[in-house]
C-alpha cells in the first residue's frame, strides 16, 4: 500500500511516517484498521527493518496508531470515524460568501473587510524599478558604509547581554535618550527620552498611533493631495478619512474645520509636505493647534524628510509649539540613513505612554536590539550630524541641477512645486495631461517617476504631475533624465 | 522682552528664534506688533547683531514675521487673532470622558477603548528579572556568535544595494527559500516559498493573521490555558475570544464545537501548548480540522518551539495534515536564536498571500534587511541545523536535571507536566496554593518562574503552579534554584 524511493533526499523512516499519515488524513485508511508487521513491511518494500520501526515508534507517539498487546498495530480506535480535511481550496481570489458545496459542506473562506479597499487598486508600473527619479531613496553609495560597519561589527562581535534579549516595547534607552537628543537639538521637539518610542518606521508609528488613537468609525483629517501609506493606516483602522485641501500654506484648517468640526485626528505632513512639498505657514499651524485644542483632536505630526532644507534652516516642529500634548510627532532614518534599516520614532505625550507601550507590545513585543546600539553610537559620536551636513549640500546639488534641467527643457510647460526641502518635488502640469499614462510611458524609459494624480482622494482640485525624487539620482542621470522626459512629454502631446 | 544665555550650547540665533516663536505661541506678543530693528535687539543683549539676523530670517522665513518696507518687521498680521494652545494637559491617567473645562473649551483625550483591556493588569514582579527559570530564554551563551557575526560583517560590510532598500512586504527571496525549505524537512509543513512571509516574530505573525482574517465581533477559540500575547492581539482585533478547555489531549475540539460552533478562528499551539506543554494529540488534531473545514474555520498554528523534543521526533504540524488551506502556520527564530534578532515567519495559503501582502505594507512595509541576509546564509550554510543539534543535547541535559531535581525537593507535593519538548515545564501544584503569591516571593529570591493561574480565561479548571524555563538556566542553577523554591514552598506552607 506504501512505497518508498531511496534516491530521495528524504530519509526511509520519514518517508514511511509520512506516507502512513497521509493515508489516515486521506481516510484511505480507518479507525482500528490493522497494519502490517513492521518485519512484514520491510521485506515487502526491501528495506531494512530499522527505519520501518522509527516510523512506527512515531506514529505510535503521535497517536495516528495504536499496539494491542499480542493482537498486532492498528490505526488508533480514538481517531475520528468520519472526518474530512481533503477538500482543497480552489485557486484563485477568495471569497467572503463563496456558496457551500460539496456533500454540504460550506467552503467559505471568511475575511476581514477592510483590506478589501487596499486590495482594490490600479497597477502603478513606475513602482518596478529603483532608477533615475525614484521616490524616496537616499543617496546609498554616499552613506558612510565604513563607519557604520564597524558600529555594527563593534556590536555584533561583543554583544551586551541585552543585545540578545526582548527589549521593552519603547526601545533600548540609550537609542532613545540619542534620539531625544537630536530632535530637541535639530527638530525642536520638546521631549525626554521616556517619550520616545523606537518603532521600524514612520509607518508603524502611524499604525501604533492609529491603534490607540481611534475608534472604529472617528473621522479623521488627512491632507489631499496625501501619503497613500497613511490613508491605509487610517482605512485599516476602521477611520473615517475626510480629505482637506492642501494650498501654498499647507493644509486649509478652515475647508478642515468646515468638514469635520469634530474630527478625533488630523495627519499633517508641516515640513515639506507629501507629495506636494509646501510647508505649513506658521498662520495655519497655530490655527490647526487651536482647532485640536479647542475640539479635544489629536494631530499626527508625520515629519518623515523634514532634515534637508535648502534655502532656511529645518522648519521647527509643530509638535514645539504645542501646550496641550495633543501633537503625536513621527520621524525616520529611512530617509537620513537607508530605508531597508526599519528604524523611526514617535513622541508621545507622556499619559499616554503606558498606552503606546501595551499598544506596541501586543503587536510585535519590540524593535530589534542590534541596530538600535549600532544607532545610538551613530548619532552619540557624532556621525548623523556629519552625514546630514554632507547629505544636504549633495541634494542641494542634485535639487538646483534637477530645477535648472527641468526649466531649460520644459520652461513654460510646467510649475516646479515644493523643492525647498525633501528628496522630491513634483513637475506639475496643465489640467488636460494624464500623468498616470507619462509616469507609465516614463517607466518603460528606465525614469521611475510616480504621477501626483492618484494622491488626491477624489476628482476635487485633483492636478496632473509627476513627483520627482532626486536622492539616489545622479547629476548626470538628472541631465540625461529631465532631457528623455522632456521626449516623453512632447511625444504625448 | 527676551533673554539669551552664552552659556547654553543652543546657538544664539536659536536662542532667539524659540524666544519669539514661544512668544507668538503664549500670545505675549500678538499679530501686527511691532518688532525691535535686529540692530536695536542686538544692542539691547548685547550680541554681535549676526544671530539676530538669523534669527528673524528664519522667523520671516516660517511666516511668524513680516516686514513692511521702510516701517520694520512685525508680528505678521496673517497670524489667528484668537487661538489657543496654551492648556497643558493634567499629568496622570488620561480619560476618555474629562469634562469641558477653562472657559467652556473641551479638554477631551479621546482614545480607543481595545487596549483598555490591556491596561488593566495587576502588576507581575517575576517578569523584572533574566535569571534563572526566565521563561522562552535560550542559552545565549551556546550561541554559535562567531560564526553569527562572521555573517553580519560578510553582508555589512560588502551589502549588495538591495540591503539598503525596501524590499517586498513578503521579505527577501533568499531568506524566504531557505526558511521553506527548513519547514518542509523538518517540520513537515507544506509550502513555497512565495508562502513564507519574513516577519518580527509570531506576535506579528498573530497581528497580521488577525487583520487578514478577522471582523470585530469574529468568535475566536483560545486555548485555556493559553498564551496571553494571542489573547493581546485577538482583544486588540475586536475578536470575541471562546476559551476552550485543554486537558491531556491538547485542546478539547467538541468543548469548542459546544461553545461557538461557527467560530471564524481557534488559536492552537499543538506542539507544545503554551503553557502546559501537552502535545495535540492525532485525534484531537483532525478534529480540529475537521470542524474547521466544515465550518469555514481558520486554525492560527503557533508553533513557537516545537523544535526542542526530547523523546521522539518533533512533532509534524497541523498544517501539513491540512487539506483544506485552512491553517495559518507561524512560527519565530526566537527560541532557537535569539529573542532580540524579532525574526519569524508566517506559512499563508496561497490564495491569502496577496491579502497578507497588503495588510502587511500597510503596517510597517517590510522587515529589516540586513538579518534576513544573514539568516539565509546561515541556514544553507547548513549552521542553524548544527546549532539545533547542539541545543537539543543541551536543553535535554537540563530538563532531565530539572525533572530530577524537583523530584528529589518536591516529590509528592507537585506534578510535573509538558516536559517532553520545549524550554519550558510546569509545575502543578495541589488547588489551594497561590502561585501568584509564590512566584512573587521566588522572585524576591532571584528565581524567575511564571505562575500558571494568569494564563487562564477565568475560574473554570483553573490550577495553580509555576512555570519554570530551562533554556538559560544552567544545571548549577537548576539544582540550586529547585531547593531554593522548595524552601520557598515549605516557608509558604
Amino acid at each position: 500500500m506504501i512505497a518508498v524511493d531511496r534516491s530521495l533526499a528524504t530519509p526511509l523512516y520519514r518517508q514511511i511516517y509520512d506516507a502512513y499519515r497521509e493515508a489516515i488524513v486521506d481516510r484511505r485508511l480507518r479507525a482500528g484498521q490493522r497494519l502490517p508487521s513492521t518485519r512484514g513491511l520491510a521485506s515487502a518494500l526491501g528495506i531494512s527493518r530499522i527505519p520501518a520501526l522509527g516510523a512506527f515508534e512515531q506514529l505510535l507517539a503521535e497517536g495516528y496508531f495504536e499496539a494491542r498487546r499480542g493482537a498486532g498495530t492498528f490505526v488508533a480506535r480514538s481517531l475520528p470515524d468520519d472526518f474530512s480535511t481533503a477538500e482543497a481550496a480552489e485557486a484563485g481570489r477568495p471569497s467572503r460568501t463563496a456558496p457551500a458545496k460539496a456533500k454540504g459542506r460550506t467552503r467559505k473562506r471568511a475575511l476581514a473587510r477592510r483590506p478589501d479597499a487596499l486590495l482594490r487598486r490600479a497597477p502603478e508600473p513606475w513602482l518596478a524599478g529603483f532608477g533615475a527619479f525614484r521616490m524616496s531613496q537616499p543617496a546609498i553609495d554616499a552613506f558612510p558604509l565604513e563607519i557604520w560597519s564597524r558600529l555594527v561589527s563593534r556590536h555584533s562581535r561583543n554583544p551586551r547581554q541585552n543585545l540578545f534579549r526582548y527589549s521593552d516595547a519603547m526601545g533600548a534607552l540609550p537609542c532613545r535618550e540619542a534620539i531625544a537628543e537630536y530632535l530637541r537639538t535639530a527638530r525642536a521637539v520638546r521631549c525626554e527620552a521616556d517619550q520616545v518610542m523606537v518603532v521600524s518606521g514612520s509607518q508603524q508609528a502611524l499604525e501604533i498611533s492609529a491603534r490607540v488613537l481611534l475608534e472604529p468609525g472617528s473621522p479623521v483629517w488627512v491632507e489631499d493631495p496625501g501619503y497613500r501609506g497613511a490613508r491605509d493606516v487610517l482605512t485599516m483602522a476602521g477611520a473615517k478619512l475626510v480629505p482637506v485641501r492642501v494650498d501654498a500654506e499647507g493644509l486649509d484648517v478652515r475647508q478642515g474645520i468646515a468638514r469635520s468640526p469634530r474630527a478625533h485626528a488630523a495627519h499633517v505632513t508641516p515640513s515639506h509636505q507629501y507629495p506636494i512639498g509646501v510647508t505649513l505657514s506658521a498662520s495655519r499651524r497655530l490655527q490647526l493647534l487651536d482647532w485640536a485644542h479647542r475640539s479635544g483632536a489629536w494631530i499626527l505630526e508625520d515629519d518623515y524628510d523634514s532634515e534637508f532644507r535648502f534655502e532656511s534652516l529645518p522648519i521647527a516642529s509643530l509638535q514645539g509649539l504645542d501646550r496641550d500634548a495633543r501633537v503625536i510627532y513621527i520621524g525616520t532614518f529611512s530617509k537620513v540613513l537607508f530605508p531597508a534599516l526599519r528604524m523611526g520614532y514617535v513622541v508621545i505625550p507622556s499619559d499616554l505612554r503606558q498606552r503606546f507601550s501595551v499598544v506596541r507590545e501586543a503587536m510585535d513585543i519590540c524593535a530589534p536590539a542590534l541596530y538600535q546600539a549600532v544607532l545610538a553610537d551613530f548619532l552619540s559620536e557624532g556621525h548623523f550630524a556629519r552625514h546630514l551636513r554632507r547629505m544636504r549640500l549633495l541634494y542641494g546639488e542634485r535639487r538646483s541641477a534637477l530645477v535648472e534641467a527641468l526649466d531649460e527643457h520644459l520652461g513654460d510647460a510646467i510649475e516646479v512645486l515644493g523643492d525647498a526641502a525633501g528628496l522630491h518635488l513634483v513637475v506639475a502640469f496643465k489640467p488636460e495631461m494624464n500623468d498616470r499614462k507619462l509616469a507609465n510611458e516614463a517607466a518603460q524609459r528606465g525614469l521611475w517617476t510616480m504621477p501626483l494624480s492618484p494622491s488626491y482622494a477624489g476628482r476635487a482640485g485633483r492636478r496632473p504631475g509627476l513627483v520627482l525624487g532626486y536622492g539616489s539620482t545622479s547629476l548626470a542621470q538628472i541631465r540625461d533624465g529631465v532631457a528623455a522626459l522632456a521626449a516623453v512629454l512632447t511625444a504625448s502631446r
